[in-house]
C-alpha cells in the first residue's frame, strides 16, 4: 500500500445528503475522513467540520484503507469507480458501496470488484439522513464475513444497527428493494389518503392521528401476514378478501368523484381482485403475496 | 315507542366477521341485544352468547331502541332497511350504519332516514375484528352531536376510542376512505415485498424484523407530510423527488426481472414522475400530495 494509506482512515465519495450525512458521522466518531464529489464546491460542509478534501476521486481512495461510496445508483458509482486512476488506487484496497440498486448490480459489481483486486462489501441504508450518527440508522451489509468483521468498527462508527446478511453480495439490496417496495407504496398511499381527505374538507393534521393508528396496527399484521405466507394458510374468518375488494373499491369511487387520479389504488385492487376470481375470495389478505408469486 | 322497545337494548343487524364481534362486545358489556342477519344459522355464536334471536329484520329493529347495522356495504344496508316492514321499524328509533361505504352514501342514507322519520348516526370501524371489546378498537362518528351523545354509553360499550367527527354524515366515511386508502396500498405494498423478496430467496421471517422498522418511521415521517402539506412547503434537502424515483424504479426493475407483477410501484412511480416533470424534482416527497389535488 502507498504511504498515502494511513493520512485518513476512511473516504467518502459522493456527497449528497446521505454522502454528507456520513461524513459528518465518521468525523462525528473522531476518525479521519477524507471526501470527494463529481460536482465540485459541495464537499465544504464536511471539508467545514474537519474533513479532508481531495482533489480527484483517485486522490480520495489512496488516501484510506477503505472507501465508502454513496451516489444515487449503480451507474452513479460506476461513472466514478470505472475510471483507470479510480480502479487503479482501490486495488488492495477495500470498497464498500451503499448506492441503492438492484442485488444484480451489486453481484455484477462484486465480480468486477474482485477482477481488479478490490476488496468488495455491498450495503443498504434504510433509515433517512438524520438518522444517520444516532442509534436510529439501520445498515444492511454483505459480501464476504471475514471482510465485513475487519471493517466493522469503522462501519458502525456510522451510528444505529449493522446486519450482515450473508456472503452474496446481492442480499443487503435484495432486502433494500423490497423494504423500499413497502416504504414508497405506503408514502404514496399515504399522500393519495392527505389529497383524498383534502377534497373531502379534512385537513391533514385531523387525519394525522388516525393514519398514525393506521401505521401501528401494520406491525402486527406485518407479523400475522409473514407467518401466513411461510405457513401456506391464509384464514379469512376475521376479514375476507371479499370485504377488502368492497372497501378498495370505496377508494376508487371516491378518488373519480373527486378527479384524484386513482392507478395506484386500483392497481392494489387488481391484485386483490385476481386472488378472488382465482377462488380465494374467502381467504385473508396475504394470499395476494402467494399470488404474485416469486417463492 | 311499542312495548317491544324495552325487551333489548341494541340490535345487531349483520352477523359477518364485525357485526359477531360488535355483538359480542355488546353483550360482554352486560347489554341485551337482540341480532338477525340475511343468511339465517349466522346468529348461531352471538345466540349462544346470549343474544336475543329475531325472525326477521323488522322484528329485530322493533325490539330495541338502537339499532347498529353492520354490512359489507351500503347496497347490502339498503337491501336491509328499505324494506317498508323495517322501515316502519325504524321509524322514531336511532338507526347507527357502521357498514363501510362513500361519504356521498351515507349522506344520502342520512337524507332517506330523516325523510322516514328514523333518527340517524353514520359511522366507521377502523381495526379489525380481535380489537373490538378491547381498548385498540377505533370508532368513528358522525352526525347530530346530541343524538351521539344520546347513544354514546351503549357505543363505549364496544369498547376502545369513539371519535365524533361532526354534523356531515358523511365525515366518518370520509375518514374511513382516506384511511382505508393507507391501509389497503401499505398492504399492498407488504404483499407485494414479501414476493418480491421471496423471488430473491428471503424468506418473509427475515424480512420482518426490517419491514416493521419500516412500519416505524412511517409514524414521524407521516407527521411531517402532514405539516408540510399544510404549509405549503415542500423541503426535499434530506431526499428530493428524484432519488426516490430512482429506488422506485429499481423495485420496477427487480420485479420485472423475476416476472412479479409491478403495477403498484408503476402506479406510485408515475404519481413521483408527475411531480419531477411538473418541475418539482427537488422537493421532498409530499409535492406528490399535492400535485394530486384535492385541497
Ligand atoms: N437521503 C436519504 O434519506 C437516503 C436514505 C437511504 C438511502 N439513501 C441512498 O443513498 C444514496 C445517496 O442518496 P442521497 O440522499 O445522497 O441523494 P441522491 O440524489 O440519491 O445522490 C446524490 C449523489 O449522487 C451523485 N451522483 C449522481 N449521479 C452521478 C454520476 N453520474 N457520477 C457521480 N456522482 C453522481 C451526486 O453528485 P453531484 O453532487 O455531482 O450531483 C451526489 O453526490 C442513494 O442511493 C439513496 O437511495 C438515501
Ligand atoms: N372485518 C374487519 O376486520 C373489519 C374492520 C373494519 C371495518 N369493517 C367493516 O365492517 C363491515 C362488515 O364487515 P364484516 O367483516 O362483517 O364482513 P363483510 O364480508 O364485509 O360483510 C358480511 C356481512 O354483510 C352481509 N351482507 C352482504 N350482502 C348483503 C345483502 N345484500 N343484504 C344483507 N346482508 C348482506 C352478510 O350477510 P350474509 O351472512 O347473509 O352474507 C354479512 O352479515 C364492512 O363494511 C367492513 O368493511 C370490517
Amino acid at each position: 500500500m502507498s504511504a498515502q494509506t494511513g493520512r485518513s482512515a476512511v473516504t467518502v465519495l459522493g456527497l449528497g445528503p446521505m454522502g454528507r450525512a456520513l461524513a459528518a458521522a465518521l468525523l462525528g466518531a473522531g476518525l479521519r475522513t477524507t471526501v470527494w464529489n463529481r460536482t465540485p464546491g459541495r464537499d465544504a460542509e464536511a471539508v467545514a467540520a474537519g474533513a479532508l478534501p481531495a482533489s480527484s476521486a483517485a486522490e480520495a481512495v489512496a488516501a484510506s484503507p477503505l472507501t465508502v461510496v454513496c451516489v444515487v445508483n449503480y451507474d452513479a458509482s460506476d461513472a466514478v469507480l470505472r475510471q483507470d486512476a479510480v480502479t487503479a488506487a482501490l486495488r488492495g484496497r477495500t470498497l464498500v458501496n451503499l448506492s441503492a440498486d438492484t442485488p444484480g448490480r451489486a453481484r455484477e459489481t462484486a465480480t468486477w470488484a474482485e477482477r481488479q483486486g478490490i476488496r468488495y462489501l455491498d450495503g443498504a441504508i434504510m433509515t433517512p439522513t438524520p438518522t444517520i450518527g444516532t442509534p436510529d440508522a439501520v445498515f444492511l451489509h454483505s459480501g464476504p464475513a471475514d471482510l465485513y468483521e475487519e471493517h466493522r468498527p469503522v462501519l458502525e462508527a456510522l451510528g444505529g444497527t449493522h446486519t450482515h446478511l450473508g456472503a452474496d453480495p446481492g442480499r443487503a439490496a435484495a432486502f433494500d428493494i423490497a423494504l423500499l417496495d413497502i416504504f414508497w407504496t405506503a408514502m404514496s398511499g399515504y399522500a393519495h389518503a392527505l389529497a383524498l381527505a383534502g377534497a373531502e374538507g379534512v385537513r391533514a393534521s385531523e387525519l394525522l392521528p388516525f393514519a398514525q393508528g393506521i401505521g401501528a396496527i401494520l406491525l402486527p399484521l406485518f407479523a400475522e401476514s409473514a407467518r401466513d405466507l411461510e405457513a401456506g394458510t391464509f384464514p379469512g374468518e376475521g376479514n375476507p378478501l371479499t370485504s377488502a375488494l368492497s372497501t378498495m373499491e370505496h377508494v376508487v369511487q371516491l378518488s373519480d368523484a373527486h378527479g384524484i387520479d386513482a392507478g395506484l389504488m386500483r392497481a392494489a385492487e387488481a391484485m386483490a381482485r385476481r386472488a378472488v376470481e382465482g377462488g380465494h375470495g374467502a381467504d385473508g389478505f396475504t394470499r395476494v403475496a402467494e399470488m404474485l408469486g416469486g417463492r
